[in-house]
């Protein structure tokens, strides 16, 4: 074979085979109706990992060290952590979705139970996870638990075009090479990996994914109708791994594919043209999931050009999906994007809140309203969407962005698990004493659920930086247990994916990731848009700095920084009244300088460069501290990934040295504009006397 | 014959039946030899001109009103006026290439005669500008005059891609559609536009047309080997107007190409593959012109790569063209486009002198160095290049942008003649009492000859705006004869263009015109980038305002803009040194503030935002007021050309008002991003309170 024929499999990800090997040094045995994919699954699962360490299938008689058992009645025990105050939405969800297991553990035996075999495969995965914990035979060492996933919806949505968009590429906002559920504008004749990506999926507890970018162009619009059988060959591929298929659709599909006149949500054409499209879908796949929209937005046609409203919109596909158990999700990213950069009272932060909080209670209970996690897109820092408090009578799901568009775009470590730890933490009504209010997490988990844009592509390591995979990993643990510690979260992928042989990781690699990762995420904030101000990237591609870039654009985001000081006033007092959507205690706390923090300071107020913030400093002064500081932060992060040279696989370290060099330049580059446009437009001298060019 | 079918001919231009009146009406005789194909083409022009107009083609012996002869010794009145400090060179080159003719009248009769058929063709179209004039029969009417070209050289080059590229489109830098040679990856099977181009540039003295993009992509560059037969059919549709072929050429094709290993200029067997290509070339088009060469520039490749140098380059495609009497068309415009913008003493504007002045006297004598007019990039305002006073003993060429690159991409009217006028009426080294120094037109017409980026695309049009045609227009007349007056180049185009049925024109159109055209050139430079500063365009497709856009990037192109100032340093006292590289006077009064012209002093100096401008005012007072006025200026211009509705035809006013709308858009946004920009970075108010955002 010459090397040219050598086609590499792609990188295990957090699924190396030494990742299974306590459980694969023991005897296990499988229990239930053969006629079951998953469990099918559970059973080549344990075949593959025992096989590979020296243990054993066995029969149930046999005395298994880990028995996982198919049984109707598995999960009643976990009903009750299952609901919360929209737990009544999940009668209209296949009982099935629940996806929770048991987990019984005696001497050091153990059973995992479960209603479905999507739900004991999870359950397999949770032990692999625990490794040899999972067995531990000691006195208080034995556990009855019931583990099922905070929210009924956790969906991957990816934002992938069949065709390559001349602009957009072929993964819209993809870093990570091209997509791996199509290839030359066709579906992918070898859909293998897209099963080992089912695989990775189900080991984080994650079971549905949308297929194509909400951003819907004329080939991908197709795969509702011509291309159902293509369709059909991905959720067969996923199917295994009990991942179900959703579609992203577009609202103007009966005029665009159906031939009709209008797509007026009220008129009866439309209604049966969706039914039908609807019944096609489930026809095509039994166990097909629903729709995607993202409508009125940014192009996107919607209910507006008929005079309706999005509550109208979203229940008319809800109508159509809703004798097939689907559900639609309804995105809330709606906002003007063409607005005029010289009118400063029009914000697009008040946007989602503005078109959906007076719709609430219209939408039908198979429709999720998915919510950007802050209101304008994925900033590095934003305060959270004040939809999130605004609408007690909708399912609501949280979106976050797996794919680091705004977050280095997978050339800069970024992990973002802390971030998202800090959205789902976060408190609208505050935490009283005693008397916490409700967190996102409890707001969305029970009602919509959690959806995330995916980072994955064709890239041998799935996520071009080795280390994003860390961040896919996050978002299907956190959704499953949004109250998981995120450092935690990383611990457990360090340990998965850089097992060595006997199942253990290398104390050096452990410490040194933790030292790598845990705090990126700050790190990258740290030398790029300070204070919460957003948007200093480039126009279009969005990658590196560029401070004025979008401020004198369509787009809604600016800065309005002068040479006397900086930041956006969304206070009631004087500003866009933003600040006004929160509930209290927060629209008091970011209403007024002395309690907004720090980190969001620029978000909610214009204030002078000399403006001393919390932490003591000047914003100026603020800017050059952070941005130094950052670039500093970059340097050791590069020398301490060195320091594991030897220690971790040859290829995971050649691309992420390649990375971190890019990484630093980067931040060099965000250092120096930033400092140098402050210092230009201030005239505040660095009080450190360092380099500012 | 249903609507979709109808495709309608492109629009006249210049050449509609109505401007051929004139000599329509009278008695033409045409003589010369059966076999000249171009003279042929005089033969259809006559014919069709009298068919249209009622008069008729006739024999020598009946009197004709118009005489047209082809005869070898026709053009020994010219060669004085072809002969410059240069003219030893055009030795080398084909004796028919000098292009002049004779023109005789006697009693209203007139004689053209000619040695070549292009040469004749050209006066054929010069009697038809001159309309009923040219038949003068009065008394002092009669004449005997030598036109002459001014320079040999007068080259299109058109940025055309063969694919379409990912980025830069079909035509790069195109505003006017795709292009008129190729679709849909191949060149057109249908070339009777190309054949009305070459009409079309005959008509203004045009001979020659450099086919595809300087930056040669790999589909392109297969012009050159395997698609030399389709070249071959492209030349054959420009043939009959007189017009030359010549191609756009990758350094590296011995490489990419002929699978050499190395690109070497000095290497024997690149040397000898450039002769065998070029030996192909001249077999599969006779009368080829030659090769254009973009070399080490923004990625080309070139011979830097080998440790030779421009002329080692340039030399060795010149022996390879050499025995066929081909030319090499090099570009001078190289520079480092990887710069830092954080090391201020790095002068992208210096670049090409730095590169080609130490070279003078090392290229071949039929290389012709390709020099852009100013030391940037087609501003709208740059200083003259001190390359073109720099280099005595090499053949230079004068590279002009008829496409509307950076200003107004052919949605603003921008009537160029004016700029070019004031660029090749330059004298680098002044104006004595007596004893001028040679203009830039001097230096070069008798050396390398004009060049300039074309317009034109499959448009309607054929330049997206119709008024853009005179751009066009100018180019070639100027290039004829640099001495023209561009108001009156301009009158020449609109008597033609807009001629009535008995071709004249209505005399509120002819001033119509002038009102909205003379003058836009310097309406687009009030509403744009201010008093020479340059690039504060979008960046990639370099449309409309972005202050900043460029400031932080490696493209060498900045105005260091803070709160007290605004400028770039080019002194030699204080500076980059680049006033050092133009001879006196201008080395000195570019060298002060005081003396440096008002509209370049951002280019040389770097001042405080309340300097006091040779005008009176203050720089941000000057960007105010300019702003405000550019604006005013557009509305009027928009208010003239509505007034000439129901007196220009349907077609053309649709399409001008449509793009007047977007200018004046286009411009409220330049000013309003201006002047926020200047009042938000230096705190100067407008004098005038007058509102800025």
């Amino acid at each position: 074979m010459t090397a040219e024929n050598v086609v590499d499999p792609p990188h295990s990800a957090w699924l190396p085979d030494a990742a299974f090997a306590a459980v694969g040094r023991r005897r296990v045995c499988v229990v239930g109706p053969p006629q079951d994919e998953v469990l099918a699954t559970v059973r080549l699962e344990a075949a593959r990992a025992t096989a590979a360490h020296g243990g054993a299938v066995v029969a149930p008689d046999a005395s298994p060290d880990l028995l996982l058992t198919l049984s109707p009645d598995a999960t009643s025990v976990l009903t009750s952590s299952s609901k919360g105050p929209h737990g009544d939405h999940l009668g209209t969800l296949d009982a099935a979705d629940v996806g929770g297991f048991r987990l019984e553990r005696t001497g050091g035996r153990v059973t995992v139970s479960a209603a479905s075999g999507t739900a004991l495969l999870h359950g397999w995965f949770h032990v692999v996870r625990l490794g040899d914990a999972a067995f531990a035979a000691g006195p208080g060492d034995d556990v009855d638990e019931g583990h099922a996933p905070a929210a009924t919806l956790r969906v991957l949505d990816h934002w992938d075009n069949v065709d390559v968009h001349p602009v957009m590429g072929q993964v819209e906002r993809g870093y990570a090479g091209g997509s791996i559920f199509y290839d030359a504008g066709r579906v992918r004749e070898d859909l293998s990996r897209v099963t080992a990506y089912a695989r990775l999926l189900a080991a984080v507890g994650l079971d549905r994914v949308c297929l194509n970018n909400v951003n819907v162009h004329a080939r991908e619009a197709r795969l509702l109708t011509d291309d159902l059988p293509e369709v059909a060959r991905l959720a067969a591929a996923l199917r295994p791994y009990g991942v179900r298929t959703h579609l992203a659709v577009s609202f103007a599909s009966p005029m665009t594919l159906g031939g009709l006149p209008t797509a007026d949500p009220l008129d009866d054409d439309v209604r049966a043209w969706w039914r039908a499209a609807a019944d096609r879908a489930w026809a095509a796949v039994p166990d097909f999931g629903g729709f995607v929209v993202k409508a009125d937005s940014e192009g996107q046609p919607g209910p507006f050009a008929y005079g309706r409203d999005h509550a109208d919109g979203a229940n008319l596909l809800a109508e159509a999906v809703a004798p097939h158990g689907g559900v639609v999700h309804w995105r809330a990213f709606v906002y003007d994007h063409r607005q005029d950069w010289r009118d400063r009272s029009t914000d697009r932060a008040r946007a989602a809140h503005d078109h959906f909080a007076p719709l609430d209670g219209r939408f039908a209970e198979n429709v999720v309203v998915q919510v950007k996690h802050g209101p304008l897109d994925f900033q590095t820092r934003e305060p959270v969407s004040p939809v999130l408090a605004a609408m007690p009578r909708t399912r609501l799901s949280l979106e976050l962005q797996v794919t680091q568009e705004y977050t280095g775009q997978q050339r800069h470590v970024c992990y973002l698990g802390p971030w998202w730890s800090e959205i789902l933490r976060f408190r609208p009504w505050g935490e009283g004493e005693g008397d916490d209010g409700p967190t996102v997490a409890d707001l969305t988990a029970s009602g919509g659920g959690f959806a995330a844009v995916s980072n994955v592509g064709d890239d041998r390591f799935w996520t071009g930086h080795p280390l994003a995979q860390a961040n896919l990993y996050a978002f299907g643990r956190l959704a499953w247990d949004p109250a998981l510690d995120a450092a935690g979260v990383l611990d457990e992928w360090v340990s998965l994916t850089f097992a060595g042989d006997d199942g253990s990781v290398d104390p050096r690699v452990r410490a040194g990731l933790h030292a790598v990762m845990d705090d990126s995420w700050r790190t990258y904030e740290s030398y790029t848009a300070p204070l919460g101000v957003g948007f200093m990237v480039r126009p279009g591609h969005h990658y590196g700095p560029d401070v004025d870039g979008y401020e004198y654009t369509p787009w809604g985001t600016y800065h309005f920084a002068d040479r006397d000081g900086i930041g956006v006033d969304r206070t009631r007092a004087t500003g866009t009244g933003y600040t006004g959507q929160y509930p209290a205690p927060w629209r008091d706390v970011y209403e007024s300088p002395e309690t907004c923090p720090d980190e969001l300071l620029l978000f909610f107020h214009h204030v002078p460069w000399t403006h001393v913030l919390r932490s003591g400093v000047t914003v100026a002064q603020h800017v050059y501290d952070t941005h130094f500081a950052g670039v500093e932060r970059v340097r050791r992060t590069a020398a301490t990934w060195e320091s594991l040279a030897g220690l971790v696989p040859d290829d995971v370290d050649a691309r992420v040295r390649e990375r971190l060099a890019e990484q630093l330049r980067s931040a060099t580059e965000w250092r120096d504009q930033l400092n140098t446009y402050v210092l230009r437009k201030s005239g505040v001298p660095d009080a450190r006397g360092r380099t500012v060019y």
